[in-house]
Formats: structure tokens, sequence, C-alpha cells
């Protein structure tokens, strides 16, 4: 009775049994959410679903984070769980590659906004709903993945009705009904990675699961094992029957706590690269023209995922560890602005990345890199990364976090409001409502991207 | 590349082209869902859900079928969508257990209202939408369904996506791209059985297609070959590939011809146990006191599915031949008032029952049944039924469609609005617009359940 179990859990656990570090943790994940959501927020996708919004002509209950448009609640929930996750840039929980926030995150707020819940109640919903999703995702994974589910729509579906059935003060059986409501319809295949549909899936998760903790609210019935029984979702969804892993030792820690986040908006491989070549030029702010060639020594998978060397858009430039290091040599980051279109083809950047090699080593691993600078004045300045910055060992510091903030949000919201948003963020325990946070969210005229 | 082959053959068919007799069929499933989906308009489960689509505060767009209320077109395809399946009395694809018509007629009717569609665009949406969730369906058949998803929902999304996309006049890449994203959100696990979650499948695959051609519309895209890819649809939801059941022979014929109705409203194999003691009711008209014992001889089945012969509930009734012939005998029907907590615990009805006795007999097929009736005065009444009413075989009539119609719409509607309703039906095709045909659905004060 796993399902029962877990919406006891949900039920009983309250803000205060929840440990000092889950919370730092879960507000650091809010930062990190935040900034990309706002940034993607003018994404012609988010047009597209905004104008479908606007059919129904409903209510402007809940901000769509980074504009200055509202929706109804469920509206706002997928279109704030699909911006944040358009750039691939959120959060991610390393063991089932599960983006945590993107499908929690939206519902809650969304809600939050108008129901004028605290701080506090925010991040009890998000830490226990975050916490639902990610042990029914440890316990699918692998097999659900490989089958073709894209873990962050198909379970985050049900963490949102978890973080919803908190927020609204279910009942245990309430809770367990809004779990399967959720469980009977999860969102997202695979097959839709490189296209528009892939951040739909966080978003419609949310919706989804939003929706089914409404309905159950109400009384609306569901089954009480959907998760465990023989036609509910683990069996038919995976091949895994790991359900202890759904309810065992519950509450002695918290999976937000192992949550990571991307210091770089390319995939996972690039990041030592990137990391190795920003330290060295932080030491030496080198001009392109006084390097002769820069050589990175790799693991396999570097060349394999990202070995790209001839292309012409930003998203290609994605899995280029060229283009990645070239980035990162001369902007001290690898954002958002940094894969467009545009910077890929400056005449500067392809005649830097002509420069750059690639060796790969089996001895290296993923998150190491080594990397050697010849320059044009005979001197060679060589550099080690042991273990690349985001990754689990070494975890983005605070101060990484917030510059990521500012620069993902960068043209959206003004500079007062992204030090006063980091502010609130920092301290969301103490808010006792949230209506200043969402107008900082909100951008002033001048600094639209519209 | 079945899945644009199927957006090019959706895009390419017109009423036209369809057949007459496919037409006719579309028209009867119009009617038989109508009369299902207005009967059940005011179950509690309805009220629950009509509670949560308030809160959105949206626009009254389109008719909640059998209800004063109208909900923005999103939640009024839910809610038909579901009201439909509530007495699970609608129309059945026997080869694949789909329920045609719940998932695609609240999308195609709320559109239709909304944007004053004629009869013929809905018609036509209808049967091309029924036509590529029957195909589907076909092809995931039987591995999807005993994986463990309600057909009607997971396939049923993609048929309303389908329709919709007709009805918008998508073009071919925009209607491939509805697929994909309807078929990234199915809906419906078979745990769900028993509980308000089972209807609310057909209604959320409803709601969830009809969003998914709408975001197309607008340019959102999707995988191009959402259904057939490694990770696509059948891949990851069945272990079938019968990919050619898609498009080979498309308009040769079409599936809604194959469409079935139940005539009683309960299990199909106390079908012809229920048709039998009609026609002997019919040919003498007898009274409770008149009968000694009535003997039923049928398939091993109707013993084990519907042997229940201690119960209280109406729903229990549903899985008792002995209340289905009880039924039979004192109403001439086995509809939806024939189930009710009240009418299985009436002393006259339970007295009867105790006279019913059932044997089996593995030389009778599943659609055939002997009945025996002994008199008090010591005559029998014999009576065997080859093809049970509502089998392939023997379809309902028209005028048995229009019985059950009337029978399951009673105290909501009108006669006089049931009447128009029929006759409108019937002649949709000519329909230049539906107002009228919605405030037919709609209960004048008096007549209303309210």
């Amino acid at each position: 009775m796993v399902t029962s179990q877990l919406a006891k859990n949900i039920n009983r656990t309250n803000f205060g049994q929840i440990s000092e570090n889950a919370v730092y943790e879960a507000k650091r994940s809010l930062l990190n959410w935040l900034g990309v959501a706002i940034g993607a927020a003018h994404h012609e996708s988010m047009d597209k679903v905004l104008n479908v919004s606007r059919l129904m002509d409903s209510s402007p209950q809940a901000t769509i984070l980074g504009r200055k448009e509202k929706a109804d609640m469920l509206f706002a929930a997928l279109l704030n769980g699909m911006s944040s996750h358009i750039y691939d840039f959120d959060d991610t929980l390393l063991e089932t590659v599960l983006h945590p926030s993107s499908p929690v995150f939206p519902a809650v707020l969304a809600y939050s906004e108008y129901k004028k819940k605290t701080g506090k109640e925010v991040l009890e919903a998000f830490i226990i709903g975050c916490e639902v999703q990610a042990r029914l995702a440890l316990a699918v994974y692998p097999s659900h993945y490989w089958r073709g589910w894209h873990i962050t729509g198909s379970v985050g579906g049900i963490g949102a009705a978890a973080a919803m059935s908190k927020l609204l003060g279910l009942d245990e059986e309430k809770t367990s009904f809004a779990i399967g409501i959720a469980a009977t319809d999860p969102t997202g295949l695979r097959e839709m990675f490189g296209t528009m549909t892939k951040p739909y899936h966080p978003g419609k998760a949310a919706m989804n699961g939003m929706l089914a903790a409404f309905i159950a609210g109400e009384g609306f019935t569901s089954s009480k094992k959907a998760l465990e029984a023989e036609r509910g979702f683990i069996n038919v969804l995976s091949e895994e029957t790991k359900l202890e892993l759904l309810t065992d030792n519950w509450g002695d820690n918290w999976e937000i706590e192992k949550n990571s986040y991307k210091p770089f908006a390319s995939g996972i491989v690039t990041h030592p690269a990137i990391d190795g070549i920003i330290a060295i030029q932080r030491a030496h702010n080198l001009k392109p023209e006084e390097v002769e060639e820069i050589h990175i020594t790799g693991h396999p998978l570097v060349k394999e995922l990202t070995g790209k060397t001839d292309f012409t858009t930003g998203l290609e430039g994605k899995f280029s560890v060229y283009h990645c290091v070239a980035a990162g040599f001369l902007h001290l980051k690898a954002g958002v602005n940094e894969f467009t279109d545009e910077f890929v083809n400056k005449p500067e950047v392809k005649a830097l990345r002509s420069k750059i090699h690639l060796t790969i080593d089996e001895n290296i691993k993923e998150d190491q890199v080594k990397l050697t600078v010849k320059l044009t004045d005979g001197r060679e300045l060589g550099h080690f990364v042991e273990h690349a910055i985001g990754s689990m060992v070494l975890p983005m510091t605070d101060q990484q976090l917030i510059g990521k903030f500012k620069d993902v949000t960068e043209n959206i919201i003004s500079e007062k409001s992204k030090e006063l948003l980091i502010d609130q963020v920092y301290r969301l325990e103490e808010l006792e409502d949230l209506e200043g946070f969402f107008q900082l969210c909100t951008p002033v005229e001048s600094a639209s991207r519209i």
C-alpha cells in the first residue's frame, strides 16, 4: 500500500520537520529555476501557448514569470513549466536525470499567488512534492527512462499533485486520490527531444498535477493503489518494482539536498573544459590574437557527444566542445547568449574555434579535463580540472548561482529587481505573502524583450 | 513515416469522400453518445469537476450537455467526455473495446459551438478523428490494453487531436504536430476502473487532444514521427508494431461503420438473457405473481462475470444476470433507472430475482441464451436467443436507439426537446449552425434534475 503510505507521509510532514539543509537547497533550486524561467519567457513557443490560453478568456490569476501577461492558474503552470525547461538549463537530480523544479514550482507558485500563501508554505509543498517525484523516479529508473519516457514529465505530474495536495491541505485519502488522478495522466515521450514539445512536458505535468489535486480536493475518487497496482503507474510505465524506495526512511534526509545546477548552457560533458578555460582566463586574461592553439584532452564521451566542428546554429554549438571553449575564453561564461545563432557565426568566434583541438584519453574521467594553451610568444599554459563545477563533488556556490541568475535574466528584469529577488529567495521562509515577489518577476516596460 | 502519411490523409479527406453509410453510422453514434452524456450530466463527479472549472473564471463558451451551465471549450470537452462514459453505456468498437465517440465528440462539439461550425463539419471531423484513433487502436491492440492502458483514454487523445486538426483546417505539417503533442500526453490506466477516474479518461483525452491541436495550430513544433519512432507512442506504450494498419487502404471503408451500441446498461454477457425476457414479455405480458420460476441456460461467462445473487447496490446489480432478467421482465428494459440502489432493493424486484435460476452450458455461445418461464398455472414458455440485440450481427435499429435515447435522457430534457434533437441528429449534415441543437441539450428549469 505504498500510495496510501505516501499520502500519509505527505499529509503528516510539516515545514518544521524538514532539515535546514533541505530548505537551503530548495531556495537555491528556486533561484536557479526562477532565472531560467524568466530568461526564456519570450521564446516564440511561449507566445504560441499564450495565444491559446487567451482563447479561454479566463482570469489573469497568476504571473507568467518574466512577462507582463498573467494567465489562469492552470495555464500559468503550463507556461512557467515550459519556459523553465526551454534552455535545458534547469536543475537535475543526477541519479535519475529528473529535473525536479520544473514540474513542481510552476503549480505551487501559481496557486500560492492566487491564494496568497506564505513563503514557508511554498517551500514545504515544493520539498514534499520533490521528495515524492524523486523517490518515484528512483523506483522506476532506469527502465522507465529507457522505455522512452521523459521522466521529468511522466513522474513530474505526480510530484506536482503531491505538492498541490500539501498546499491545499488535503486529507490522506484525498491526497492518495490526487496521486491517482495524476498517475493516470502522464506526459512525455523522449521522441519529442529537439522540438518545442520537450519543454511542454514539465509544463503539462504541472498543469495535469494541479488539476488532479484540485478535483481530488472536491472529493473526486481514484484508485488508492495507483502506483503499485498490477495495472498501476509503476507496472504499466516501467519494468522496475523497487517499491520500497518510495517510502523507506521517509524524512531521514531529502532528495532535494542532492540537487545540482548547470553552470553552462551546454551538455554536461563540456563543462570541465569550459570550467578550465575560464580558470586560465581569470589568471591570464589572454586576447585571442595571443593564442596559437588550445589543446583539450578529455574523456571519450566529449568527442562522441560534442565533437561537432562544422555548424551554423546556436543549438548545434551546444554540441561542439570547440565552441564551448571558445565561448568560455571570450566571455568567461557559456550561458544562453553564447549559444545564439548570431554568436556562433561571429568571425572572431569562428577564428578562435579553428585554433582549438581535442584529444581523447581513456584515463581521464568524465568530470575531468586537461587543457594546454600555446601562445604566439612561445609560452605554454597548462591547467588540469579535477572536478568540474556543478558536479556533485563541487556544487555551484551561492555566488555562482547568483551570477547565473543575473546573466540569464539579462534584459528582462531590471538590475534592481534581480537584487531584490535574490534577497527574497534566500529569505523566502520569512515572507508572509509573495505579492512583491511576483511583481519583481514582471518586467518593467523598458526592460522587456517584447 | 506513418504519422506524416496519417496527417496527409486527414488533411486531404473531405466530407464528400466519406461513404453515406459512414455518415449514417456517425449520426447513430452521435444520438447514442448524446443520450448517455445528457443522462449522466448531474452525476456527483460532474459537479466536482465543474467546481474546479469555475476556479479559472473563464468564458462560458460551450454547453455542458444536459446542464444549464456552460464552460470554456477545454473544460466543456473534459466534462462532456466524462459524462458520456459515466454509465459505461456509450458505443464500442468491439475489436479493440475502444469507445470511439467519448474522446472525440466532446472536443469537436465544444469547438463547433464556439466557432459556429456546420453539421457537415462536425460529421467530417468526427469520422476522420474516429478513423485515426480506431486504426491506432488496432495497431496497438491487444498488448497496449493488456499492458494496462485504458485504450479509450490513451488512444482517444490522438483521435481528438486528429478531429480538431480537421476542424481547425490545419495543414499537413501542423496536423502531424498536433498528433505528436497528443501522443506525448496519453491518459488512462486500467487500474482506475471502478472509480470516478475511469470516465475522466475520455474527458481528459478530449481536453488534451483539443489543446494539442490548438497549440499545433499556432505553429508549436513536435516530432513528425511521434507514432512510429523508436521512442514514440506505439513502441513506448505497446509491444505491437502493426504500423501498416494505420494507413493501408485509407478511405476504402470507415471504422465508424463497425460501431456498436449497448441496448442495456449492464455487461455484454447479460444482454442475450435480457433480450430474451423482453421478447417473452412482449408476447405474453406476464405479471410477477404468474411466474413460478425463470430458468436461464447460458454461456459459462454469464455465471463467471454476472453470477452475483446477494447485493444491495445498483452497481452490483449490473453484475447479476438474475437482476438483469428481473429488470427486463418488469420494465421491458434495463437502462440506467434499473440499476439504481433504490430499484435493486425494491421488495417486488428482490422477490422476482429469487425465482430466477441459472444453468451454464458449454454449447451455448456468448451472444445466445435459452430461457424457460414456468408459470403458476403449469404452462411453460420457452425462448431461444440466437444473436442478442446490439451484437455485430444484430445491431440496434434506429427505433431502438431512439428508445434508448429517450429513456436515458428522462427527467433531464423535455419530451419536445428529445423529439427535436432526434430529428436534428438524423439530418445533421443539413444544419448550417448548431445553435438550436445546443439549446435543445440544455434543460429547461422544470425538467432539470438539479
